[in-house]
């Protein structure tokens, strides 16, 4: 991979941002790790042998639910061999159990080529039980199970790849037509960490661009609608304690994300839309030293987030309407929510809103469920008892 | 990569067709060579070294005209950087100079990352002076220069892979949205040279599928239109002469191919859409023994018809029409006009077309320009004559 030096960046304590880097060529051959001879001041090389190497420290999470068959073979198809999979589905399992079609082909499949990979229902009671017996009890239901929801089964991936022992942690949807598009975010997730080889590094992916059906024929859309809104609101929010504006941020609502296990089991799930946004303001909350509350061990580290750019258009199966407007009312409610957010930006976004939905008072934005750090969660009970829940599906298979 | 291994095949004289091989990884790692611990029966994996040992003797050919610029650089990105690349343009000169801008922005975007591109205009004087030298003229129009046309591109192509000393041939074409596409293309080029390592193996691809926007959403077609019926003629002209119906042939029509330079230099090309049906007639003529007319040399060497389903995709720019009824015309005309097709292959080709021009008579088929093979041409005096003409234009970057 040939990918821009980052240049610009934005600091807010311990919390780095930097601005979006392009790629300029998906695969640039191998030879090991850096060699300041291909490299120019503004272009790196990244070898296949530096991006392998990242990725078998790495565990993929692909959230699933109801998903056709086909379309999530593309998607292993496309990450890469080094890669642990972990598959978190909440499929029905009644009356026709679908989680048991998917486990059984997915492992099929895996075994087949040789990939690992640990499927899971979201619904596992071994998993659920580990989780309580954790003390992390606000992420089961009233029956005690892993509550539904890609944020659930996100948090869920994460304890998962911190079982398999894993260093690094991605998210790849799983109606992602282009199995090359699937290969590149995962070559991309890699080469942030080759960058950024720290314990707290976060990889941002923001699509080159998404193909819309327009008039019978394909219009090739640069900005989501609602990733406009929360870039923009994360860009005043930074604007408002650096003193300067920027447009720094451009990965605000990144489905397509990775980091270190370190810095995911550290750090605060959204529930539903509001997730990815969530990340940003919560490493700012916790690591920029604006709040008082911040913990003092908060600024031993750097926490990096690096934002990259992918060259594939973005194709994923559509499923009718995409309820734009509550992803970008989630997204804005943990901006405006934030004890981070100024009274001012608050007023904007207040009155933003009211225009957009077309009503006279300004509007308010109601608080969406946030799941608590997983620093929380006593790992070591988990790793125990999920140890004797799955231990037997531990699937490492040669590479 | 990881590639089902080949199982059946259709054997004529010295041309084996290999039937349809399914890719289940597009990146299996590292580790060079084949290592037999990872592949099994069905499946074998082929390392990145193994691919880049190839892509390093590879030129890759992109016929350009007139394509928007975002576009070729999508496709430049996706070659991987070990290729040699090679952009034939018949992009105007005038009244603005698209060529120039063209040579431009490439040249510049490759240096920038570092990649080998050779640049030529299909009208270049000296190119084509070293073509008329070497007795080639039939490729050339009144005035001297090298006619217009992709497929005409593609053989100046095939020349200019010579030239720069590269063993393998692939083309690509210009206007793929998908840099991932583009990228596994090749990389499938790769694979097939890795498990049939001769000097006369052909690797064709046949896509996943084609997207096509209908009613609004998006349908994954299959199958071309026209291929459907190039293949099934190809396949019904095999069964005429093994006695077997076969289904063999898959990629009668396949844009996405690559060969070794030896063999691309002694075959002939055909105008026009008929070019890759008539690669594969032109191989069966050649080499299968069943023409009296077969040279005594050709039996020398097998040749190997390679066969890969892509995993991605297929969606380029659409330019509206995309005169089907002229493609399948084309490719069929190359079969009709064979020796090889038997009178009974020729009659129900007739009826086909008339049913399919609903009109009552058989119609036949006019015959599509071919140029002679390119070994008529000699190759020592074009290489000198085209060292003299672009000597200075070679670019061999460091890699």
């Amino acid at each position: 991979m040939r990918i821009e030096t980052q240049r610009e960046s934005e600091r807010l304590g311990a919390v780095q941002i930097h601005g979006l880097q392009k790629v300029y060529e998906l695969d640039s051959g191998e030879h090991y790790g850096y060699d300041d001879s291909y490299n120019n001041s503004v272009i790196q090389r990244i070898s296949s042998e530096a991006l392998y190497e990242k990725q078998k420290q790495m565990a993929i999470v692909v959230p699933v639910k109801n998903e056709r068959l086909k379309l999530i073979e593309g998607v292993l198809v496309g990450i890469p061999s080094p890669c642990q999979i972990i598959v978190v589905s909440n499929s029905p399992r009644g009356p026709v159990d679908r989680f048991e079609m998917e486990k059984d082909a997915i492992e099929n499949f895996c075994r087949f080529t040789n990939k690992r990979v640990t499927v899971v229902h979201q619904k596992d009671v071994g998993i659920a039980k580990a989780i309580e017996l954790a003390g992390y009890t606000e992420l089961l239901d009233d029956k005690g199970l892993v509550r539904s929801g890609k944020a659930e089964g996100m948090i869920m991936g994460t304890l998962l790849a911190k079982w398999l022992g894993k260093k690094y942690l991605g998210f790849v949807d799983s109606d992602n037509y282009f199995p090359g598009a699937v290969h590149e975010y995962v070559q991309e997730y890699a080469a942030g960490f080759v960058m950024h080889d720290t314990d707290n590094t976060f990889v941002r992916i923001s699509w080159h661009s998404k193909p819309k059906i327009m008039e019978n024929s394909l219009f090739f859309a640069k900005w989501g609608r609602s990733s406009v809104h929360s870039n923009n609101a994360l860009n005043r929010l930074l604007a408002h304690y650096t003193g300067y504006e920027t447009e720094v941020v451009k990965t605000g609502n990144a489905g397509e994300h990775a980091l270190t296990v370190d810095l995911a089991l550290n750090i605060e799930y959204a529930a539903g839309y509001a997730v990815e946004t969530h990340h940003f303001i919560n490493l700012l909350e916790m690591y920029s030293g604006i709040l008082d509350e911040t913990e003092p061990t908060a600024f031993r580290d750097k926490i990096t987030i690096c934002q990259i750019e992918s060259r594939n258009p973005h194709l994923h199966e559509s499923k009718g309407d995409d309820h734009v407007e509550d992803m970008i009312d989630a997204s804005l409610s943990v901006i405006y929510n934030s004890p981070l957010c100024p009274e001012l930006l608050k007023r904007e976004l207040a009155s933003e809103k009211a225009r957009r939905l077309k009503v006279e008072e300004t509007e308010s934005f109601d608080k969406v469920k946030v799941y608590g750090n997983l620093n929380t969660l006593n790992i070591g009970v988990f790793l125990e008892n999920c140890e004797k829940a799955l231990g037997n599906a531990k699937v490492e298979l040669s590479v």
